[in-house]
């Protein structure tokens, strides 16, 4: 007997990926293929213990984008930029990438049977994220320089061969990107008072806040959110406000000098009455560490700019607000950092006998 | 404003995890405090090639729970045991992990605001778990020795100290572990025909068993699964029928050479008409390839091995069949096994501009 998910019970009982759940608010029609992998649908956890830091009465979530099928936001555009190349008939697809962005291109190419070329730059990428490239079948290049050069090569590159850009500057990218405002909204019944969010490329702000306005536009929320921006300070061209030339940080997501969405990401924050800070590595690494060991919640580093972002400028947060932080990647997609940044002695080489594992334990 | 998510919200809109979702089914009451993650919920995509591959008319699906909050389906079982380990007072949580449950336990003990030790055999973890259990705060104490011998251990701690054993011998485990079935046949609409799965210490195969029988006793379905379980050949003692001293894998999840559950597992191959089967490390690693260069799912090499034994076992499979194949981890887990094993040349050292790029590409 053969079984197939009934439109039906697919929308009751299966989440069927973001372009079929928010289809009336996407650029697609009838005639795009859609390819996914059921993208979208992260949770949006509660914090009680950042939330009990700050004080005030604040409520705190935030979205773990991680869980999304290669581990990061980048998914929910790369269902749309995947989506729309295969309905325009490319065969091949290419990207600059600090890492998700590849993986999450090499995922959904492979899956549309599109030939994926990601651009990298050497010795700055995860392992998790070049392992992930590596198996999805992409063909992985590493150049001398760092994601600002990458990024320009493979516009040059999309310019003048037969590859589809698939980069954020693909406008397709943050329409896919926007639904994690809707799916916030739809979880909270209202857009939150803040939405702290790490920017790297400064395409996923730009993105947020798109959503949230298109829902607001739409009567599914009666207000908007504040939209508060967090850079690492090593690589914070935004609040420096010049392009970094260098950019260095441990949070190698975000580690870019001259984000492509600058413009956006700057008429976000002032449209929302936000604004801009930068963290240290060192607050990132701390607020890493907080969500792990206190809230069960493994993000990546760069993810962490959020919280610690937050936890920053604490003393600006309104009495009773409601504050979701964007968690944009999966912990396990940088498993170095967090052996070498974890705090926590592992005890090797013990003896296999209970009196052994009782004394090592304190008893 | 503060906003909480209110509970008709949490039903529509943002899934509550598992305790929550199939309360009826699970031994919790009014008093247990519900320690959640979000766990469950996960994809049930098709895959297309694989199905192709087989032929027959059949229809193949994935069960991916490497999208659970911490990578494996470990959860499922965790929010179960570690809630009731809140429930009855207790301060502690021990195991004896191949690295899944470890990181599972760490992080919902974590949260819990317990204690969590974890026996790990040393050497035989891969990075991304270790990087978790880690993070997560877990006191981590690598033995010399086998999984087999850790359980051994951790039994004893459990009997003389005050810690609390979350193994899947913990009978809330199994419990929560069922609610994969549960999620299939609310996607399907029925039960497939074939449920393949992956089988080490061989909780899984019987805790989805107990779920399929629960819901078919309940009328959610009317037919019940073949229950095909799959071990590696090195670390085959069911189906060899006899423990295994030394078992050796490269899919470290399922490096067991004396299973726990066996005699669940057996009762559940028995009733359902299933049946045991070995795979080498070579066609673990086909599937494993193949689901990520093809389908764009990147899954722990153990988890391919319900893949690779629905290829190896093609034969059997009854014309027009649905199979689901559980997925049980995600393949960023295990990095290393995805660089060394991906068969994809990775180019380096490339000069940062076009000309050069371009030639790289074949251009």
């Amino acid at each position: 007997m053969t079984l197939t998910l009934s439109p039906n019970q697919v929308q009751l009982k299966n989440w069927p990926g973001l372009i079929e759940t928010y289809r009336p608010y996407l650029p697609v029609t009838e005639a795009t293929p859609v390819i996914t992998l059921q993208e979208g649908n992260t949770p949006l956890l509660p914090v009680p213990t950042i939330a009990q830091i700050i004080g005030k009465q604040v409520q705190v979530y935030v979205k773990y984008d991680g869980l999304n099928p290669t581990g990061s936001f980048k998914d929910r555009g790369m269902t749309m930029a995947i989506s729309k190349a295969k309905e325009e008939g490319c065969s091949a697809v290419i990207c600059a990438s600090t890492g998700n962005t590849s993986a999450s291109a090499a995922a959904y190419a492979r899956r549309a049977g599109l030939k994926a070329f990601v651009i990298i730059p050497d010795g700055y990428v995860a392992m998790g994220k070049l392992a992930q490239a590596l198996l999805y079948g992409a063909e992985v290049l590493a150049i001398e320089g760092n994601f600002d050069q990458a990024l320009n090569i493979v516009r040059e590159v999309a310019d003048h061969y037969p590859v589809t850009l698939v980069n954020s500057v693909n406008p397709y990218r943050l329409e896919g990107q926007k639904t994690g405002a809707f799916e916030i909204v739809d979880a909270l019944g209202n857009a939150p008072d803040w939405l702290c969010i790490p920017v790297g490329n400064a395409g996923n702000i730009s993105a947020y806040w798109m959503g949230f306005c298109q829902y607001h536009a739409d009567n599914r929320c009666d207000r908007l959110p504040q939209m508060m921006g967090f850079q690492a300070a090593g690589a914070a061209p935004i609040v420096e406000g010049h392009p970094i030339a260098q950019p260095e940080t441990l949070a190698t997501a975000i580690r870019i000098g001259n984000p492509a969405s600058w413009n956006l990401a700057i008429a976000a924050q002032q449209a929302s009455q936000g604004s801009f800070s930068a963290v240290t590595d060192e607050e990132i690494l701390a607020a890493y560490r907080l969500l792990a060991s206190e809230e069960g919640i493994f993000c990546e580093p760069a993810s962490a700019a959020s919280v610690a972002g937050l936890l920053k400028v604490k003393d600006q947060v309104p009495t009773g607000a409601t504050i979701v932080c964007v968690l944009t990647g999966n912990g396990l997609k940088d498993p170095s950092t967090a052996i070498e940044h974890c705090n926590n002695p592992f005890k090797q080489g013990i003896a296999p006998n209970i009196e052994e594992v009782a004394k090592v334990m304190g008893f």
